[in-house]
């Protein structure tokens, strides 16, 4: 297993070394109530501070009081992934605006992924880019959005589909705010930490399947390794890769499919981490049924997932439902839908290159 | 004189090299009728045309033809500054979801610089990106929009507050389309011309002087070395300051002045490129009272922007009220207003030093 950071005072630190957008993710127990962190991180004169209905009467005020001199201006938006929209970025923009934000001010998100890439694209498209810092306060955003400089919004057409590629200046991750978030949210976020295991490190696997219970029971030391490791792994594909043309594919491991589950069921009743939980089981399944995985494997993947709660089966909407939503998504080049398939435990390819009935016959076996 | 580009059949090539975003543009008389060069050039299975209601008309036809074989979608917007907005930008994202465009198109905007900032911006927020080519019409759009890669939109607090970086993957910049351009619009257009030759070049401000009228009788040849020259001075310092954190600053030259008058003006009687020019006799007027500049070359700068038509005088909105407007705009730093003054003919510099009065003085002599 990777070494941890160094260790400053129980807090986790990770440098993100994007040239010149390098940056830190801070990890650690109660960091938002930490004045000094904030105040240092945080560094601008103008600071606007943006949150939902939920987060913000929770988080909002040791926020706002590490920042007493500068101008804090913020703007609550209503909570959930359908406020995800090109609407409220305009709204995000009116009051950078209306309150005359210049150049060198700063965008800080404080919530899960929603408010992360709204904010963040916001702070992308005002004045052409402006400063952004990340204080997400769920496990998904933690380990998800926290690397890779990702942001955006929904279209009605489909998820993701307007956005930009804008570095954060800095992310504080503070694993105290995990114990208010639902425990569905937290198995939702835990997806995404079992994916950078299955993809990249068969080692942190296994410390997975030793610690998952620690982790289900909120154990900070735990909860800071689980989200260290991940922003790393996370990290060094995105250092290979920034805009997204090879490597980072690896990514989106169980997406595709989970997209289709997604999408059949209009983003409402299945949360974005249980999509890619039963996406990274149809993943896995197809794997071993074109011979890449043995079928030893898929069980460790089907036991895992399990045990964080990840395992409902999708909606019976037919294979051929579920092949045109898939196409929908970004994934597809000259017509043909490329995927992420594992080829042992800690190791996945990017290809289309798979038999010619595969696909279907995964998708009848799971999608009915 | 800086040599011109190779040169092939009668067209100039400036390959501005950014980098992994290189890209060239192609100067000529009726390049867009060359079915040949435009096929080679906007090479993508789909493309979406974004023009206006004005240059649609005009252009749009030999466009189409040369790209017969691909999917091409065309949006037409209203024509004027007014629709430069992000609903608009919305409206083109909406199109581009509904024909499911995928990764690997491409947005093409064919008109002046309004279609290409919103064009170019559309194309950045899509799925994050996706390529972009400008057919500019307009000799503003041809020398100012075609190097630096900045889209954007305004908002009703101010012009171009949203917008991102984004090259174009290729600029053809068709000479004979300045014969559809009305005279107004040429000579506003001469006005970052001439800034190019006051900021960064000598020797082009005397081949101005010479070839003046020759331009605004578009004399193809003269034209065609006025958009070169003009890009290859953008390129240099966009080459040096991609993010505009330092010389890049120098092509505001007379804009901060100029800005003021179009904000006072609501952006409807004055034309960008007239403020520009007014602003760039009260920069010059500027440099003079502080003793950058010599009295004869500020005399030299007004023959100029005469000849070109461009010498109006602002209007009498007062010294007050002109600075209000100027600190609107983005060159403001910790509350200075940074300006670009002239310290010789063809060279500038970007300063926030200098004497208290002067910059009062110099806007009650000119907003009266």
């Amino acid at each position: 297993m990777a070494v941890p950071g160094r260790i400053l005072a129980g807090v986790l630190t990770l440098d993100v070394a994007l040239g010149d957008r390098a940056y830190p993710i801070l990890i650690g127990e109660s960091l938002l109530s930490d004045a000094g962190t904030l105040g240092a991180y945080l560094d601008a004169r103008d600071v606007l501070l943006v949150t939902n209905t939920t987060v913000g009467p929770l988080y909002a005020e040791p926020v706002m009081r590490a920042l007493q001199g500068r101008r804090v201006v913020d703007v609550r938006l209503p909570d959930g992934e359908q406020h995800k929209t090109l609407e409220n970025v305009s709204r995000v923009l009116d009051v950078l605006v209306a309150n005359r934000f210049g150049r060198d001010s700063i965008v800080v998100a404080l919530g899960g992924g929603v408010v992360g890439d709204l904010a963040g694209f916001s702070a992308a498209c005002y004045q052409r880019g402006i400063a952004f810092a990340q204080l997400p306060t769920t496990l998904l955003s933690q380990v998800d959005s926290s690397v890779g400089g990702k942001t955006g919004v929904n279209h009605p057409g489909g998820k993701n589909l307007i956005g930009a590629f804008h570095q954060p200046r800095v992310v504080l991750s503070d694993t105290a705010t995990l114990r208010t978030l639902p425990a569905r949210e937290l198995r939702a976020g835990l997806a995404e930490v079992i994916k950078y295991a299955l993809v990249f490190d068969s080692e942190f696997l296994a410390w997975l399947e030793a610690n998952l219970d620690a982790l289900l029971a909120l154990e900070p030391g735990a909860l800071a390794h689980a989200i260290y490791r991940s922003c790393e792994l996370k990290a060094e594909v995105v250092l290979r890769d920034e805009h997204e043309r090879g490597d980072r594919a690896l990514l989106n491991f169980g997406h595709t499919f989970g997209h289709a589950i997604e999408t059949a069921t209009g983003y409402t009743q299945w949360l974005h981490g249980e999509a890619v939980g039963a996406g990274m089981l149809i993943a896995a399944d197809m794997s071993a049924r074109i011979g890449l995985l043995k079928n030893e494997d898929v069980e460790r993947v089907r036991v895992l997932v399990q045990r964080a709660g990840l395992a409902t089966p999708p909606p019976r909407i037919g294979a051929e439902r579920a092949l045109q939503y898939m196409s929908v998504d970004k994934k597809v080049k000259a017509g043909r839908i490329r995927l992420v398939l594992l080829e042992g435990l800690g190791r996945a390819r990017f290809t289309a290159d798979y038999p010619d009935g595969a696909l279907g016959a995964t998708l009848a076996a799971h999608f009915g």
